[in-house]
């Protein structure tokens, strides 16, 4: 059938995308999300129907992807047909039954979703269905593999190359501007990636942003490590594994992940990354809670790495409370200087001199902690650190004070004096949300005590930073509804951590990062 | 955050949806998916977002349902806020988790889905888990009564309400255009809706409009429901369980069908059914294929129609070949036409005395089969028949030969002499639709013997009617390749069902018809 050509002038995010009217659609033989071949002098584009009830008849909306891709200007004639399911649709089916597929199976699908030749439902039914049923090691490495294949490299020259990852779950986790200097000074190359935050106050990219600009081009990357053995740099625009990304538009408003492993490691791999460490924070109020998921989790990733040829080692750390003081990206970034520079948050500098030591020892430095701690005592930790901020873009002498914060402040006292017996991770992410991170970089929540500490009646607990008068008063009131502190003189004297009147949703507010 | 309205000019198919930059849904804290509150002048609407790249900042794109919704104008200024997920989305996730639902939460979900609170993509979620997990009876009430209450209600004066469904699977079955004039003769109310195809080559609705139209309001079917006692209309048009149409949606490009049984009941209920009869055509190549699936199948619809207060009772009816001769709409009403006046099928005769026989007795008639055969002798179902084409606008007077068919002929020759050891049901629906049907009405096969039959070579075993010849070509050329006809002395000699050589893709070429 030939259908006139209406470019509607609007993107539709990537896929591609035709209009037409019902009436159209009948007479074609397809509905709503059906495939159309489309073709015009001899150029073929497949496209997923939308059906609009009025449209006009005799023509076909396109959307800015189908019109650059097909070089057609409105009012041209296109020959439009009912176009083949995609193979990768009976290999969804099947999962949807529970088959296990094979590797050419899950390739076929990755690619399809990467050519987006498959709709917003169909990927939503293989991501539901493996969530469902799990995937085995083998699915996984499939999802991997496929997902590399589909994908950009890079590839830096100095091996070996060593890389660093969180699965996330805890606030304030500013840890990676730490081990990233501290790896490269002692000469290892560490071109860490970072995503930004998706449901956080702040990710890595965020935190760093404050020093430096994260958004890179492959080449400019290439550089910054060439020339200090390491970067930390967004890695939403590299297009590594860029499967991850379609599978993750799906997987959030679902809040599911069954994906992760194949989504972390794939992008580690296609980075080109050898020996990695991955770090579990663990505890109440963290992604995960319990010492039997860690090892579920970690023989996961060391199994699928070692199939990949990646070596990797799991750290399950403690993630009971947010790590350090500061939360939200400019406040994260003044401790980690802060930190770097000698002073700062204890259990922050512990956090990185553990991480770091465990990755030198992964390649042949026994004394791997001491190592770590000696780099960080020597400021050769800090030196690296300016010369990374420096490549990167960034002004290499800041201070701490030089990052803007926050200038309308709150601080919330403490009604009791005692212990600080825990602090709940998620009432802090969302006071800190309330506050405006991570949109607005000098907004967050700086905490004034940690699990353990003695607090006086009246004392501050911690300080809210908001960059606006109104979004000060909604996180007040937030915090004085969730309180994330719990303060007495013993937990004995406190057993109740959480009275459940009614059936509760538990909401996840975190997926693990990527 | 105040954007400029920009109306696109197209509808989205029902949601709400708005399209807005990048940067904007960065500054608002949203992602693809999230939805957001739209406001002007106090009047609220919840739309889900599209973030397109490069769409102009400050301006939000708006699909006509939304325009009209908010009856906004180009250029009006709206306030444009996050919303909070649904209530249903947490349900969803709890779905996909794996627990039972209870009926506030059902309901919920179905509310939200009516509403177009709810993404493509979550609904796919819901559905795909609804297909892996089954849905236990309770959860398929909770789902009936939700689609029923979120939907309009018909309602007949003249009770009892007398139904009948079939859940297709086999072509050529125009069953009930002589089941309901049996049962309207008897003075008993039957208001029969009917879908129209979806994947078949004729759903009972194409197979009525050769005689006459079957879209009809509310009203117009009120008026010839009470002239006649029946009515043979499209249901499609009367939002009876509009959730149905959305689930459908989303069902049909996954080829899964975890709502049918609520999805079928909740029309009947709210169509005012109170005795129902479901066929179940069973046989290879029909839609249900073992006598275990059929007891599975009726124990569910005679529960579930329990719960609901209506009465159902099922009938396993053999579906290996297909029923009658004609396979297309026009053929069909000629057909139906031809053996509701005394000659054409006898296989469809029987079916439909059978069928009307068990309504009968299901309302008090022991001798249902007696009273169903003496008013098809008697042409009192001939003549309510043609009550009913005329009360919907048709000509009464109509003759088989009347109806128009496809003026381009090819006959299929046996190669050999034999009886027809089988009919592959699938081969016919393919030929069928290749010829053109459902959209070309006067296109179709028509079957020259049935199973059982004694054959000579070169005798034709079946007829394909086209509109025109490009659609005869490719008909025949997939029919010489499908040839839908297994021709032998005896069964013992022809012990090959099929080959199977590669691993296969068990294709549903149907869903259950609702």
């Amino acid at each position: 059938m030939k259908l006139t050509v209406k470019p509607l002038g609007i993107e539709s995010g990537g896929k591609f995308i035709v209009v037409i009217d019902d009436y159209v659609a009948n007479a074609l033989g397809t509905h709503s999300l059906d495939r159309v071949d489309l073709e015009l002098r001899g150029k073929h584009v497949l496209a997923i129907i939308n059906v609009a009830r009025g449209f006009q008849k005799g023509v076909i909306g396109i959307y800015e992807e189908v019109r650059k891709a097909l070089e057609v200007h409105e009012g041209d004639e296109i020959n439009v047909k009912l176009a083949e399911r995609p193979k990768s649709l009976g290999y969804i089916r099947e999962k949807v039954a529970g088959r296990k597929l094979d590797r050419s199976e899950i390739k076929t699908i990755v690619a399809d979703v990467v050519e987006r030749r498959l709709s917003d439902v169909e990927v939503a039914a293989f991501v539901t269905a493996l969530e469902i049923y799990g995937i085995c090691t083998d699915e996984a490495e499939s999802l991997t593999r496929a997902m590399i294949e589909t994908g950009k490299k890079l590839n830096f020259k100095k091996k070996p190359i060593l890389d660093k990852h969180s699965i996330g779950g805890v606030p304030g986790d500013k840890t990676t501007m730490l081990v990233v200097p501290v790896i490269a000074a002692a000469g290892f190359t560490i071109p860490k990636t970072s995503s930004r935050s998706i449901t956080s106050p702040a990710g890595t990219a965020d935190r760093v942003e404050p020093l430096c600009p994260v958004e890179l081009s492959i080449n400019e990357i290439y550089d910054v490590v060439e020339k200090t053995n390491g970067c930390m740099v967004w890695g939403g625009t590299l297009d590594l594994a860029p499967a991850d990304d379609l599978f993750i538009a799906v997987e959030n408003p679902l809040s599911i992940d069954p994906l992760l492993l194949p989504s972390i490691l794939s992008k580690k791999k296609a980075a080109g990354s050898q020996y990695i460490v991955i770090d579990i924070p663990t505890g109440r109020g963290a992604k995960i809670e319990t010492q039997t998921e860690v090892y579920h989790l970690a023989n996961d990733f060391i199994e699928l790495g070692r199939r990949l040829g990646l070596h990797i080692e799991c750290a399950s750390t403690f993630g009971g409370q947010p790590i350090g003081y500061a939360v939200g990206p400019s406040l994260e970034a003044r401790e980690a200087l802060e930190t770097i520079m000698g002073d700062g948050a204890e259990d922050l500098r512990n956090k990185a001199i553990t991480l770091a030591g465990i990755l030198f020892q992964m390649v042949g430095k026994n004394d791997g902690e001491q190592v770590a701690k000696e780099i960080f005592r020597s400021k050769k930790a800090e030196k690296k650190l300016r010369e990374i901020i420096e490549a990167q873009g960034g002004d290499p002498e800041v201070m701490p004070n030089d990052i803007e914060i926050g200038d309308k402040v709150f601080d919330f006292h403490s009604e009791k004096e005692g212990r600080v017996l825990w602090i709940t991770n998620n009432a802090v992410v969302q006071i800190a949300k309330e506050a405006g991170a991570p949109k607005d970089k000098g907004a967050g929540v700086l905490l004034k005590a940690k699990m353990g500490n003695q607090v006086k009646k009246g004392q501050v607990l911690f300080q809210i930073y908001t960059e606006n008068n109104s979004k000060l008063e909604s996180a007040i009131s937030l915090s004085e509804r969730l309180n994330p502190y719990a303060v007495g003189h013993k937990l004995e004297e406190n057993m109740l951590i959480e009275k459940i009147s009614a059936r509760k949703l538990h909401e996840r507010r975190y997926l693990l990062e990527r």
